[in-house]
């Protein structure tokens, strides 16, 4: 059984990697000829406009699906008239664009951030008058990282916002204080079943996901897999997908949906009884799904820009390291780490000590130790 | 950094799967075109004395390893006379010839079965008047999976003994009765650290490797490292070697050695806290040991022959499955699955309940439920 893979970033790797063991063949096809995935499964390189090479891959793999959610969607449903591709095309539409994600959200029943289109400048005044401030105005389509993104704190800071990002679509959303952000991971196979992983807490630093913690038997898991479940259903969803919610008191409020395997769902590789990668490819594939349930607790840190020294990594207790394979540039993620630790261990004070660790570059999340509840120093 | 593998099987395979996370690259080397490790890394499909397409090799990679202990040492020497060869050569030499590593495990105190050189006919016969029967015929070298070996439990069976192995340089062993067949993987790194794994309890059927227990405190375990230790050191090894041993009593007599990842080892991909394979790539790349450390309790089963039927093997909870890209072929091993389960579970009983599932093909493993110290149906 042969699988495409559109995109051969990090996440396209994993699932790969994930895939070997279940006796999978891969191929990956990306524009980009240096994609970290051809380190691991043959690459095409090619336009995502390239029919001609898409066909022919089309030809060559017994299924499609994707890594990245900027996949243009013609792209997706050009493959899906010849092969069977999951997650289905109609998905991404919605994923892409801010204001038709929110518009789903609240059709089923979902809360999200207050929001207003804005399409002209004048939009953007009235937008402010009536949600006031702070507020983000984000583009509809492409962001990512933090990208795409502008906070406005003061009436002053909108000309300058409007330059950064008026020339695409916008919506301008209210900035809401909330506790925490996490982030739900499941999986939908064809025949419907669904597998919930348990909630990721997540800290960002410059709009990128540095520390993924996975909660055990958070107060607001069942929530979160309500919502998680709702959007599933809606889309007949085949495979893995991640919802990211603001908590707010004990509400949760939707921030994004990605239609595939997911950054904070790293943790599961080691963490939990199947990982997010191989329930990918399993509910894809029409095989069941894996149980999703946790072994031991576990942390994963994003290495941002640059790996840090290896021997210091591999010779700390119950760190798994995880390099991509890329080389550095600032703001790329070039690797992770997960922490697993056995159930009776004290995961917040192991977190604290590798972040006071020398030489791991990770002083930036020192912060997070004092930041979240039940984080305390060794 | 690259490194290369001689032979592309399915130790070759699993070596590459977990070197990819710590973001290595390989290249493999075998002259079979099919071999299954070809499905997740660069083959180079040559014969072991093609010294043009191995100093090529040479000349692409950063160092060298074996997954296939029958590798020609002429052709380990050549390479490493090139490039970094872990583990060194000279091991090989004493692991390819039952004779002489029964002579280092003497040199070493290690005991081992009484045993004679048969080179001739009449060798056989004085052998067996000295060593009695039953005994066991085995060619010195290119023996694995039971192959090149006659059991002899009669005079009569000397004739046909002779006749299916008297061309190769044989030795006759004393048949000892044995209560369990156990075996240690290990690891030594280029500094003499080691890394000891739980010994493994194994089952064999037609001389194959069915079923490998990893054994919680067994009592045997420091008598099996400080064998392990003498032989790791005496080679000033750098790698993981696996060390096979008959019990009998509360004594250990050691059968063969193999210097490579090993089959009964690989329980520790999702058994252990850092699996052989990535543990053989940490000492070759002089890289920190990771722990050998249990997670949980584990058992791994062969697929011999055929994979089993996918579907209920991946509802099997706590199965983690794995499919070598194999085409079935008799006494082919074409993959495997571990059971790791919590440590508070019942792995016996989990384990008759898997051997008598319909449709799995593991009837043969019931008797194992009777055969073994501690499994009980459940």
């Amino acid at each position: 059984m042969k699988v495409g893979i559109i995109g051969a970033g990090q996440l396209g790797r994993m699932l790969v990697m994930a895939g070997y063991p279940l006796g999978l063949r891969f191929e990956m096809f990306d524009p980009n000829p240096r994609a970290c995935g051809a380190q691991v499964a043959p690459l095409t390189t090619a336009a995502f406009d390239d029919w001609q090479a898409l066909a022919a891959l089309a030809d060559r793999v017994d299924l499609v699906t994707f890594e990245f959610e900027n996949v243009p969607v013609a792209t997706m449903e050009f493959l899906a008239a010849l092969v069977d591709v999951f997650p289905r095309p109609p998905v991404l539409k919605t994923a892409q664009d801010r204001l038709r994600e929110k518009e789903c959200f609240r059709k089923l029943d979902i809360p999200t951030p207050d929001y207003l289109v804005v399409d002209r400048r004048e939009d953007l005044t009235a937008a402010v008058a009536s949600l006031g401030l702070p507020a983000v105005l984000k583009t509809r389509c492409l962001g990512y990282d933090g990208k795409g993104q502008v906070i406005l704190r003061r009436p002053g800071d909108l000309d300058a916002a409007w330059t950064a990002l008026g020339t695409a679509p916008l919506i301008l959303e209210a900035l809401i204080p909330f506790e925490r952000e996490v982030s739900l991971v499941a999986a939908r196979g064809g025949d419907g079943g669904m597998a919930f992983y348990p909630l990721a807490e997540n800290t960002h630093r410059d709009g990128i996901l540095r520390l993924s913690l996975a909660c055990v038997a958070d107060p607001m898991q069942l929530k979160a897999e309500e919502y998680t479940r709702r959007v599933l259903e809606h889309f007949a969803y085949v495979g893995v997908l991640a919802f990211e919610f603001f908590q707010v008191g004990d509400r949760l409020v939707a921030n994004e949906i990605a239609p595939r395997v997911h950054n904070s769902g790293h943790w599961s590789i080691e963490g939990a009884e199947t990982c997010q990668f191989a329930n990918h490819l399993r509910a894809i594939l029409g095989w069941p799904l894996g149980a999703p349930d946790l072994w031991g607790q576990s942390a994963m840190i994003n290495f941002i820009g640059e790996l840090p020294p290896l021997a210091p990594l591999l010779k700390y207790p119950y760190l798994h390291y995880h390099a991509y394979g890329k080389s550095p540039a600032p703001g790329r993620k070039v690797g992770h780490a997960t922490l697993r630790l056995p159930s009776s261990a004290n995961l917040p004070a192991a977190l604290a000590d590798l972040f006071f660790q020398k030489d791991l570059g990770l002083e930036d999340l020192q912060l997070t130790v004092g930041e979240k509840k039940g984080i305390q120093p060794g």
